[in-house]
Formats: structure tokens, C-alpha cells, sequence
């Protein structure tokens, strides 16, 4: 096989800047989560940002460079715009050794994407995206015999919320089935699981093997107030779900099984950006590699914890060289 | 006085990636040093780099970013493109709280300027710098009323090697003078110090109060072998000659005295790109409250400490908290 895994998802630039909590109550965001907004929210969100740090990101695209970064060989499929941002994008992803599936739409339809992240003191990131080229991700852009030709392909739910774009999930993950491959689903948001909840386990139920997702993201998905409940009612949906808890670290809930992995300790938070994309990098790794869930979550907090470290979703170091 | 310092310089963003020593020596770069590169010379070594970071940078933009985290009134003039990295300039150098008085170029001309920035594992940076729209800055960017109104003006040496840009200058500095306010230049590299000496001079000489310069580019303009007699050779030359040296600290030289003042301390050196800059915006700070050289140079140091701390040339906290 050509690939260990192959992503799709939303092709973003972050562009990072520091925030206090009174400009996030100010803008009555929700602190920690992810708002989609369109070009004049964006233009003038941005207009009253500090400072910033551009750095390319995409929830899966960040997962996908992680994955390289340990050793995997990993591809990406995703829409930018021929601009400098998208240049930006595709230099990055391919500078940490991904392979890049997708060419550039031309200039004359929306440009690349990007994600004014707002970084508080607490470390904690709020996300507000302008998806840009991203909205017209569709069918075409899926190529099956890429998605055949990967031990496992890897989802982004924040795509979820475009009917073509689930549509071309749909293609990729029918692609990776039918050829006898493994299906892999991050749940993005807990806003966006409670939008599609149906539609959701409907994909879940039909094609994910490993399923992604934060404790909140969990608890909107099986509408539990518990996370307890929540791990019960989630078992067996998928082979292995495992579920991020920041600092509490994460349980990889099997049909017969719940493990608990404790987080790889960091010296100072600084932005959790990717926190849950390199957790998925790390797992997804272990993973191509037949690791048990404990050594997959182990993996995986040892990849979030690097990027939790410094500004920025993509990892500083090589990440093999942490193993 | 509308302005404590205004500023003049290439505008940039620097796209800052790191690089084993192996890559500078393949490419037969001068570590620690700038370059001019073209389009195609920029094209074929990004494509050669690791992922990177974009932050906005430029000289004595990053100065008069400093100049305003620190608590004084900044103003810069220097050309970007109406293009997505030009957008980024502007937003960030605005958001720094910098009065930004240049409009953007339309984008039919080149884009703007970029800087390759390669960081060693020593920390050090090596620069290539493809300078797009900054190649068109005139005489016509230049108001005289703006820097009529400031304190100090102060000039990137890096612009002395477009004949344009030079008259851009010269017109900056006359105006400046010619209201009674003084003049800083940096010297900005010792290759472009080496390609103008005599003009160089004859600038100083003119019009400089105050200099600053790195010990290379010092050696450079005075063409002496050793520290020494080059303090002994630039002694007189402007008001006051600031001087860094890196982990040694710095040394200022007026008409009558040397004053040695040690580097301030920090824990892990990351980047060194944007050291002189902010040793410039702390001294500029204090220069324009009518410090002493001691205080000048020490205010220069603690700048210089905050950014060498992090990837990029831009301050990360507010400098008037380190105060």
C-alpha cells in the first residue's frame, strides 16, 4: 500500500494571535470552541486582532503532517485557492513530507480558507473559520483509488456541515471499504455533532472503524449528561472510539474494553491548538502499525503534548525523534 | 509631537522555518547573513524548505513594533502590495499599535516582499529576502509633514541599495532635520555596508545622530581589523554609536566615553532573527525620553531578550510589562 494514511478535510491557514477574556466575552465567543464565519465577520474580526502568527492548520491536514512527522506516509486531499495563502498551505503540508492530492482552484473563486484563532492566557484557543475554497470540496476531488490505496483514511467532521463535501466523504470512505480498508472519523466540534447528530451515526454506523472525539464533542453525539453514560452508550459503535480529556488525558472505549492513558506532561501550556489533531496523529500511527489502544493513545499523547508547547498546530520537531 | 519615532524600512514577511547546518552548507549560504534573492531564486528555495510560520517582519518595522509595545508613538512608511501577506503587514504592524502611512500598491505590480528565514539549531538566522513591491519605494512614498512630526526618524540600511529607495531616504532625513528633529540609521548588514561604504558616510555624516550597527557591519564601514580601533574609527561620526555584540552585550559610543552594557539574561535563545531591531526599539524608546546611553543601551537589551526568546521578530507579550 502506497499509504499508512490519507486525510480529507478542510485546508486552513491559522492565523494565531494572543487574546484576553474580556475581548472574547467582548465578541461573546464561546471560549474553547470553533464558529464558522464569512468574509466580512473575517475582515473585520481581523481588523481588531493583535498581532499574528500565520501557520498552515486544517484539523485532519494537521493530523496528516503529525502522522508524517512520526514515520507514516501520509496524504492529503483538500481545497485551496491559487493565492498566498494557498501557496502557504500547500509548501507546509508538503515540506512535513505529506503528500498533496489536491491542486489549486484558480483565483477567481473564494481564496483559501483560514482560522483567526484567539489564544487566551488559559492556553485555551477559540476558532473562528472562514472556509473560503473549502465550501466547494465536492465528489470530483476524490480520487477512490487514493483512499484504496491507504491502510486508513481519515475523516474531518467539521466537513460535515456542507452537503457536497459529505458527499465526498461518503465516496472516500465507500473508496477505502470496498477496497478492505479501515475508516476513521473525527467528530470536529461538538456544534457541528449536534447540527447532524442523525446524519452522524448514520456514517458512524455505516463506515467508521475508529472514531475521534473530545469529551464534549462525546456528550453531544449520545446527548449524555455523563460521561460515564456517555462511554456506554458510545461502545461498539465504532471498533475502537477514543476520546481526548485534555489534562485528564484519554480513554480508548473498545467493545469489550475502557482504557484509561494518562497526558504526556508538558513544562507550560502555551496553545492547544491541535492539542486533539496530533492525538489523532499519534493514535493513527500506532494504529498502522497494529498497536494496541494503549499504545496508540500513548502515542498520541505524546504528539499532543509537543504542539500544546508552542503557538501553532504543526509539530516544531520531528516527531519520530520523541519515540 | 504627533510621533516618538517614525520609521522607514522594507516592508516584509518573514516565513521563518528551521534548518540543519547541512542545508546552509548545500546552498552555500552565508550563515548569519541576508541576501537579495529573485522570484524564481524564492520559489525554488521555498520549495526546498521545511514548513514554516509567517510573521510579519522588516527591520525597522520590527523596531517601530517594539518602539510601540514599549509605550511610545510609532509611525512606518514602507511598500506592500495589495496582495494576502500584504494584508498581513499592515494588519499587524497596525495591530501593534504602529500608524501605518503607506497604501497598498495594486496588485498588478510585484507581490510583497517576502524573507526566507532559515534558524539554525545555534539559534541563528540566515536570511533571504526576496523584495517584491519594496523595490518601488520613491521619493513621492515620502511626506515630508509626517516625519516633520517625529522625534527621531529612523532609516533601514537595507534600502540604500535601491537608488530610489536612497533619495527616498535622503528625503526623509532632510525633512526630518530641516524641522529640528534628529535622525537614526541602521546599518543593517555588512555585505550592503561593504557594496555603499562612501555614500554611507557621506549620509552619516550629513545627517545620522544616531548609528547603529552590529560589529561586523562596524568592521565593515571602518574597514579596521579589530573592535577596538574601529570604535576608535567611528568615535564622532554620529552623536552616538550603538554597537551589539550579541551575547556580550552592547557598546555605546559617544564623543567622549564607552559604555559597555551586558546583554540581559534568557533562559533558552530560540531565534535570533530580530535582535538588533528590538536592541534598536529599546534604545529608540529611551533615546526619545531622553535617557542616557546606559539607559538606552540597557532598554535595547531587554527588547532584545523578549524576541530572541521565540520564533520570530515580532514581540509576543507587551514589552511596557517588562519595564
Amino acid at each position: 500500500m502506497k499509504y499508512d494514511v490519507i486525510g480529507l478535510g478542510n485546508a486552513i491557514v491559522d492565523v494565531i494571535s494572543q487574546a484576553d477574556d474580556a475581548f472574547i466575552a467582548e465578541l461573546a465567543l464561546s471560549k474553547g470552541g470553533m464558529r464558522l464565519i464569512d468574509a466580512r465577520q473575517a475582515h473585520d474580526l481581523y481588523s481588531r486582532m493583535a498581532s499574528g502568527l500565520e501557520s498552515s492548520g486544517g484539523s485532519v491536514a494537521n493530523s496528516c503532517a503529525g502522522v508524517a512527522s512520526l514515520g507514516g506516509r501520509a496524504a492529503y486531499v483538500g481545497r485551496v485557492a491559487q493565492d498566498q495563502l494557498g501557496e502557504v498551505f500547500a509548501h507546509d503540508i508538503t515540506a512535513s513530507g505529506v503528500t498533496f492530492l489536491s491542486s489549486a482552484a484558480d483565483a477567481s473563486g473564494p481564496p483559501t480558507a483560514r482560522c483567526l484563532v484567539l489564544v487566551t492566557p488559559d492556553a485555551q484557543r477559540t476558532m473562528n473559520t472562514y472556509l473560503g475554497a473549502c465550501v466547494e470540496l465536492c465528489p470530483d476531488d476524490i480520487d477512490p483509488a487514493a483512499f484504496a490505496d491507504a491502510k486508513i483514511t481519515y475523516l474531518e467532521g467539521y466537513l460535515w456541515d456542507q452537503p457536497l463535501a459529505q458527499a465526498a466523504m461518503r465516496k472516500a470512505a465507500q473508496a477505502a471499504r470496498g477496497a478492505g480498508r479501515k475508516v476513521a472519523l473525527s467528530l470536529s466540534d461538538a456544534f457541528c455533532v449536534d447540527r447532524h447528530r442523525a446524519s452522524f451515526y448514520e456514517l458512524i454506523d455505516e463506515h467508521i472503524d475508529v472514531l475521534f472525539a473530545n469529551e464534549a464533542e462525546l456528550l453531544a453525539l449520545t446527548e449524555c449528561e455523563h460521561f460515564d453514560q456517555a462511554v456506554e452508550a458510545v461502545r461498539g459503535r465504532a471498533e475502537w472510539v477514543a476520546v481526548t480529556r485534555g489534562a485528564l488525558g484519554s480513554v480508548v472505549i473498545t467493545p469489550a474494553r475502557t482504557i484509561h492513558v494518562p497526558a504526556s506532561p508538558v513544562a507550560k501550556v502555551v496553545d492547544t491548538t491541535g492539542a486533539g489533531d496530533l492525538y489523532a496523529a499519534g493514535f493513527l500511527f500506532g494504529y498502522t502499525r497494529d498497536g494496541s489502544p494503549e499504545e496508540c493513545a500513548r502515542l498520541g499523547a505524546l504528539a499532543a503534548a509537543e504542539i500544546i508547547s508552542h503557538f501553532g498546530a504543526r509539530p516544531e520537531v520531528k516527531l519520530s525523534t520523541l519515540l
